[in-house]
């Protein structure tokens, strides 16, 4: 936009908000809309009904007649509008009967006069908006639009200012995209036209932070332009406070030091059985940290046998991190010595800040940390573990198991049922990290070192909200190339009661902002805890896929139904078998099995038909994913078919070979074992479920994809 | 409708069906539509441009025309359409155009001429339609209509004829129901005259069996009325097969016999190891089954132990059931027997039937059983257990655990999975029955005992297709009062590819009627096979809920969070606690827990603030169920928490106040054994997840609702 057009915008919005207003009537925010090109209606404003006559006879027939009132918002609902009037006496009684219409409504209402409009051409009714989402800030939305559009729910959101591209993609990634290809003999929307108003509309709202919402519904669509049939503007004065970032290089350094530290200082450390302090000091021992542990206690001279320092700045050396035990009242004084000591991280434990209503005790130890440039891990929180350094900062239990999936929780319980499943799923985990109040570290800091670490193949977030919305987004899309991203987003259903006032607003509720959002970074969602904990299980153990073509493979034609069902509800294709491909199987199966995909080898089949099969489907690079669903028989007990399944999968992924592989067992108990054997062998196995295998697959698909791993 | 009626309507149908047409011209189908009061627009057919001005004058304008051509279906892709012909020039030139553009889509077709037609009112587009269901026959559908149907699949589904109360309960059960109440000022359609048409348009497919698709899109409607501004009418001359259908008595005689036998004849029973006729007997003798066993083999003497009979003809006595463990080419010829000896029940283990593409066996076999009265389990089945009578006639492991749940599947690969989960999980199990080819028996001849059965509480199947779905929702709506019927219905996604004739077609695939109807007979529908196996496990644990007030109760605030997710998911209303409930509430937490919904008590309790507010929860007459989130620490570890849990649960038991309590644990390993033992004593607790206690507690009350036991 040029200059002039932005002065034009802010002389408007100055002297809206100069009387306190909160939305534009229809002549500003046309006077808005023509700066930003966006295209309206030709129009003018009538404050009698001779001049609307002559207005109309201007603009020409057949024209529409709407109110302006700054207090009559919905019109429609005040008798405010009238369409299609062809003649001028039709114009003329529109007049009057509008404006007693709105008195009648409002008495109080101040009456500008009546709206004079040309006509919109016939197209697609489809809605242009812009809100302001706590958490990501500006945000453009598009989709079908109407009187349903409530009903159709069919939007999509981006981040503003939107690219060209992204104006693009989101014409596609409405369910009724076929609808602006044109359908039925109807023609094509004019998709550059369509694609330059989000763009303008994202761009207006980018540029003018005090616009809340912007919300065009209905906008007609057609094969020869679009335009904007009503246009509202909302405005907020309130500005957004800035929030303190640090650069990539900067957080790195930091990072490294919490999570792979040399030493590590344990401010309020216990002799005393029961006491946090105590618990930090044991796991620190106990999960064989091989770095120094220095306890500080200035009533101890020694703790669990190590010298004991009165305070922080005792400690030799330069530590890394310091672990706080110590109740809340005492943090400020000591996270004062912690940055006078140089220590770059204080791990806060303690509860009794902001989540308690202490905000303003939070607010001080942030400006302590400031200060001296130490990053808070916290408050209230579990502490952390980072496992390939066997460090087990935190009051729970040890774990170390080491693997490849790091795991984040803000909640403390949440932290605990992570520990629990990873112990008795046996996952390997590089690190589990509490976060707790988030008032410094947060998740896109993790992210940022997770994605660096080369311990770390996949990160796993549980989350309620985000602090930074856009740093996150950031974060997640320079990690995503490299490695798969969960998140379990709690809170999805409180959005819900946001005031809406907008088509746009009403639809950016409910999480949906969230959702696309997230999932244009790139980031797999998980729907649940347990989805979450599973994902962060399998992705690492299954290899990336390279192509789209999913081949099902089962004893039990029963199972092949579900594992289908699963796979078109989770987005993945089941593949075409090809002719020669298909009778290469059926030399393998019964005569009454089935090739087609599902490939039913038959339930009573000995061992040879799951290996020779198995074995068909890793063979063949036309075949990217294998679905296997087995039927414990005596003739192929589960042991057998674990051993085997594992045995062909190491010996292709020798040669080089590794496509993922994901299992469904179906029998008696002995199930169970055969599945951890086959996870812990690189195939993701479950027993009694033919949908999270498939659920699994198509998480590390969804990775795949926004990762442009595939194909 | 009256004789008179149903003969304008037999004519018009016989004239199209005796040239083989399969679509109703569009003045064909006003004459039907006239004849079933289906209000359509005035309109006559014009044969040249002076006859359609004519017309146009008579029926007033502004006019619409359509070409008239029983092979152009689609018309406006034809160029077939105009609409808004508001003098007599415009009408001309119409005519003349859409003849050319009918001629040149088509050289082929055979022009009828022009329909002139009324200009129908504005109003809420919405479509009523009619599909001829393979499962459920004439089924009715009214959703939201117009271009966008397919895209906002908006629609519901009742089985034809439709009542009254039928169809007035379908203006409510689309998500646009609120639209047809009027929105932003709109007035209220008229759902007198909407409901009138639905039911009159499902009494003509339900009158007209041959009629295959009706498609009204779309219907106009309005404060003022109802006008359907489009009508298809698609036919099929297919005869639909009768089935072979038995009363009630008859159905609970022989399944009596079945499921609660005192002699049973095993033919094909064999001593020789890995045989599946030894497996059967083993199982009978080793499941302990106190009635005759009769092992029926021409070439030994005894089997296990027992005397063995050359024929079912010699064995002594009446058994009630015959399992047959023999090859499918003996198995005619020894259910001749089996008819003549009078049996009622075979249970047909062997594969090599319909399975295997041998129908025409198949239909032998069952005309054989018809001739005797003899009812068929199977064929291809791993047989069924009767638990309560220590009856294991399977070839599979034996299984002891009595208690409430029947179990169904159609496939035996899936039958296996039932059989690991419950014996891993210690479901008490009332009865499992395999299915297989249904060639006699299906599930509403086993949902009809087992509503009866007074062992069963729970009746959990899963099913890829129904013979007879009229024959399942009635045996369904008279169970589901008494107990709670879990479906899986497999193959879920392949009706995608049925070629659709109508949008009312279009939008009866995928699954859509299946859904619906299932859920109008108060089938509980599991998404997946675990959620089957866990609805099946808990349900018969859990009390039914007396009213809509759910509350949490959470020692960590994350988990109460994600438990609020779930408990919107699941349809279920989280309590507003009253001023009064919140005080009692918050005398027992810490000053900065939160009373509220969910009630977050905090994580470092002790067992006593757990009961208190458990109690409480249990105690107050307006809570109506609990759903717990427990976190593991050292002053509450989990067995304390599941052991007081359990015992007050039963204390309150046994003053007579029952309500269902849920829980999800998060914490370290223990919480396994916790759940478990939870479980057992009426808690449904699940560790490491937030979604399947709230899941589970949905499912309870979406049968309590369907039962009508809820307030």
């Amino acid at each position: 936009m040029t200059q002039q057009n932005k002065a034009v915008v802010r002389a408007v919005l100055d002297a809206a908000l100069a009387k306190g207003r909160k939305a534009l009537t229809a002549p500003e925010a046309k006077l808005i809309a023509d700066a930003y090109a966006v295209p309206v209606p030709a129009e003018a404003l009538a404050e009698c009904a001779d001049e609307a006559v002559a207005l109309a006879d201007r603009i020409g027939f057949p024209v529409a007649l709407k109110i302006v009132s700054p207090q009559i918002v919905h019109k429609t609902d005040a008798g405010g509008v009238r369409t299609g009037l062809a003649t001028a006496a039709a114009v003329r009684a529109a007049f009057t009967s509008i404006v007693s219409n709105a008195r009648a409504y409002d008495p109080a209402a101040e009456i500008k006069g009546v709206q004079v409009q040309q006509m919109v051409p016939a197209g697609t009714e489809v809605l242009v908006g812009t809100v302001t989402d706590p958490t990501f800030g500006k945000v453009v939305a598009f989709g079908i639009g109407g009187v349903l559009v409530e009903v159709v729910k069919d939007i999509t959101f981006r981040l503003a200012p939107a690219s060209r591209d992204d104006a693009l993609s989101m014409l596609d990634s409405i369910r009724a995209a076929e609808i602006l290809r044109g359908v039925r003999g109807g023609a094509a929307v004019d998709r550059t036209a369509l694609a330059e108003l989000i763009v303008g509309v994202s761009r207006l709202a980018a540029d003018f932070p005090e616009i809340a919402e912007i919300d065009l519904n209905p906008v007609f669509a057609s094969a020869d332009g679009v335009m904007a049939a009503d246009v509202r503007i909302l405005l907020d004065p309130q500005p957004v406070k800035p929030r303190r970032t640090y650069s990539r290089a900067e957080i790195l350094t930091s990072m490294r030091r919490l999570m792979e530290p040399r030493s590590v200082a344990v401010i309020g450390a216990s002799n005393e059985a029961g006491k946090i302090g105590n618990s930090v000091m044991r796991n620190l021992v106990d999960g064989g940290f091989p770095g120094e542990i220095h306890p500080v206690n200035p009533r101890a001279d020694d703790i669990l046998g190590r010298k004991a320092y009165k305070s922080v700045m005792d400690v030799p050396g330069e530590p890394d991190v310091a672990v706080f035990a110590i109740p809340a009242k005492f943090v400020a004084a000591a996270l004062e010595e912690t940055g006078r000591k140089g220590i770059p991280n204080a791990v806060l434990i303690p509860s009794g800040f902001a989540e308690t209503g202490e905000q303003a005790l939070q607010e001080e130890i942030v400006a302590i940390a400031e200060r001296y440039g130490v990053r808070i891990l916290g408050p209230n929180i579990y502490g952390y573990y980072s496992t390939w350094q066997d460090l087990c900062a935190t009051f729970c239990t040890p774990y170390d198991v080491k693997g490849g999936v790091a795991l984040t929780s803000q909640s403390g319980g949440i932290g605990m049922a992570i520990l629990g499943f990873a112990r008795t799923t046996k996952t390997g985990v590089s690190a589990i990290v509490g976060l707790g109040n988030k008032s410094d570290l947060d998740e896109d800091d993790l992210l940022t070192w997770f994605g660096e670490d080369p311990h770390t193949e996949c990160i796993a977030m549980h989350l309620e909200d985000l602090k930074d919305g856009r740093a996150f987004v950031d974060a997640a899309r320079a990690t995503v190339p490299k490695k798969p991203v969960v998140v379990l987003k709690a809170g999805r259903t409180g959005a819900g009661a946001r005031a809406a006032g907008s088509h746009t607003g009403a639809l950016a509720g409910d999480d949906a902002v969230y959702d696309d959002i997230l999932r244009q970074a790139g980031v797999i969602r998980a729907p649940g805890l347990n989805d979450m904990l599973e994902y962060a299980r399998s992705l690492p153990v299954l290899p990336a896929p390279k192509g789209d073509n999913v081949v099902v493979i089962t004893g039990a034609g029963g199972s092949g139904v579900l594992l289908s069902d699963a796979i078109v509800d989770n987005g993945l294709s089941l593949m075409e078998i090809p002719a020669d491909l298909d009778a290469a199987f059926k030399a393998f199966i019964p005569p009454f099995g089935a090739a087609g995909n599902p490939i039913d080898i038959t339930g009573g089949e000995p061992p040879s038909t799951y290996e020779a099969t198995i074995r068909l489907g890793l063979e063949d690079p036309r075949i990217h994913a294998l679905v296997l669903g087995y039927w414990h028989t005596i003739v192929t007990p589960p042991m057998v078919f674990a051993e085997l399944t594992a045995r062909v999968v190491a010996e292709f992924r020798e040669r080089g070979i590794e496509k993922p592989v994901v299992a469904s067992l179906a029998g008696d108990v002995e199930v169970e074992e055969a599945c951890q054997y086959l996870f812990e062998r690189g195939v993701v196995a479950y027993p009694y479920t033919t949908e999270k295998p498939v659920e699994v697959l198509g998480a590390k698909y969804r990775w795949a994809r926004a990762a442009g791993v595939l194909g």
